[in-house]
């Protein structure tokens, strides 16, 4: 099969490029000190290519995502790096086989949810600066008592500078990153463990306090994070059809919003011309000239959301011009909904 | 089962609402004279309801949601209102029992695919102002022409006035729409055929030249749409679960950007509050209080892509404070995908 014979709109991705992308990482990063997050891409076959590279401990941030890694059998080092009060499924995985679950936690109500699920470990979960989940720094030390009266290991802290991750002034991410993580320093030390877990693709050399980085984009890009000075390529493409062409000059393609997500800003094109506009089931584009009938590729802002559209991601060996490769793998998206 | 026992985030919906649109909609736009737009719902049990109030004749934006129409047995008259390059898929349909396809053509290349896959009827699609999708108004008559010489019957024109459709100035919009039409209205003269096709949600009651009004969103508006000074009201609910709550004035809920779409801006809070911001698996929310474990619920802007992100929407009689209704029913969306 090759890309040609897709029908469209569809994902596909460069293995060369995802290759080179883990490779980058796991040379800075090997082993456990990188917990990659599989909320990025959604699949337990690209988590696999992720053990292969040596990683074998991940971050989730569902509970599905949890239960499709356990079944997966990549589940002997999960974190759910999110908070959760569904005390029934959190139980019913922690009966799996071969499935070591550690939960965020950041409030009285997530410890008592953890500890009635039966949840053996946990990591405080720190606000270090997003306007998100995570616990005033000064509660840790409280949280972290709670925890352990409850029963619970508490395994470390956890602290996501999400708010910094895209910022695209490096030394400034990095002085700013520093300053984030010297509150995480500081709950660790009130709380104890082995783990200071954080960070993600914009800070994975800067940050140098955590001990594990919560990394998923950098495997695939986005034109979001490829604003910023990283060494990680842009590996996944909507592949779309030219439907219409116009009498002025732009072009109809049949992937819109369904199909991508337009959060972080309109898709780029692969190749010549700009996007014009996105609609549900349509994407115009100008400034070049296209037929009916063509392909055209379009980059996404963030692979995140736009994954999550998807059934499934073709995988070729490299993404050439006129996009018709031999597809070589299809990735299941099996870590969707939630 | 009560929205109380759902796992979020998930989509609930207001059946008394669903209702009330449906049949104000049908009181203007009986039968045939609304051909509903499954693409803002992707849902066949939603189109039965639909059937009952009276119309069987949809419009479909993929090939995928003609199947879908096909296998529900609800594929009597279908229009594909989109172009599409894919011979097989529609082949293969219209060897379907009971099912009717007429499909959207705007170029020699879409009436060959047509003329190739089988297709009996088309309308000429033409273009009447929005840069997407239609053939140039003066290109219409040759277009026909072709389309006959193929072995088509051409049934009619259609023309989508999507660029009107949000028009907040009511007289703005209606005078416009009748400028777009007037354009219609010449390519019609042209082509021939019983069908005018076009208009939609925003443009329900002042688009008064088409035989038949392709609109969808109605049937459970959104935010976007309830900009306007239409009749039909907001049904459709993000219900998510409180995770998190800062020690400042903040709250995080389960549900974000993978659960809702945020092309036509930020959800609003169903009750007080104001939504801050969404990330991929979180929304976070201000100016209200709010405990760990509470339900929330997020109306989206933009129902379509939202709807199509998720395998179900749960049913309730009635959508109250305290988001706690007994589910009577779970419409399956399964017209995703492509």
């Amino acid at each position: 099969m090759r890309t040609g014979d897709i029908k469209t709109p569809a994902l596909i991705a460069d293995l060369k490029i995802l290759e080179a992308n883990i490779s980058t990482m796991a040379s800075k990063r090997p082993g456990k000190s990188l917990r990659p997050h599989v909320k990025a891409f959604k699949s337990t076959e690209l988590a696999k290519k992720l053990v292969k590279a040596g990683h074998d401990t991940f971050c989730c941030a569902t509970i599905r995502e949890l239960e499709g890694m356990a079944e997966a059998g990549i589940g002997t080092d999960l974190l759910l790096a999110n908070e959760t009060l569904d005390t029934t499924r959190l139980n019913k995985l922690l009966l799996e086989d071969n499935c070591r679950v550690t939960v965020a936690v950041d409030s009285i109500e997530t410890i008592e949810v953890a500890a009635a699920a039966g949840v053996k470990e946990v990591l405080i979960d720190v606000n270090v600066g997003l306007q998100r989940c995570g616990c005033s720094p000064d509660d840790a030390d409280f949280l972290a008592d709670k925890a352990k009266k409850s029963g619970l290991e508490v395994r470390g802290v956890m602290g996501y500078e999400g708010h910094l991750m895209h910022d695209p002034d490096t030394r400034r991410r990095a002085k700013k990153t520093q300053e984030s993580m010297e509150i995480l320093i500081s709950a660790h030390e009130a709380v104890g463990g082995d783990i200071i877990s954080g960070g993600g693709t914009g800070t994975w050399d800067c940050n140098q306090v955590v001990t594990e980085l919560q990394a998923g984009s950098y495997v695939l890009m986005d034109g979001d994070y490829s604003k910023l000075d990283l060494p990680f390529k842009e590996g996944l493409l909507l592949l779309t059809t030219v439907i219409s062409t116009s009498m002025t000059d732009y072009a109809v393609l049949d992937g819109g919003l369904k199909a991508l997500s337009v959060d972080s800003g309109n898709p780029k094109l692969f190749g010549q011309g700009e996007v014009m506009f996105c609609s549900d089931e349509h994407t115009t584009v100008t400034n070049a000239s296209w037929s009916v009938g063509q392909r055209a590729g379009l980059r996404p802002s963030h692979i995140d959301p736009t994954i999550a559209k998807h059934e499934s991601i073709y995988l070729v060996d490299e993404i050439e011009e006129g996009l018709d490769s031999e597809v070589i793998d299809i990735l299941s998206i099996d870590l969707r909904g939630w």
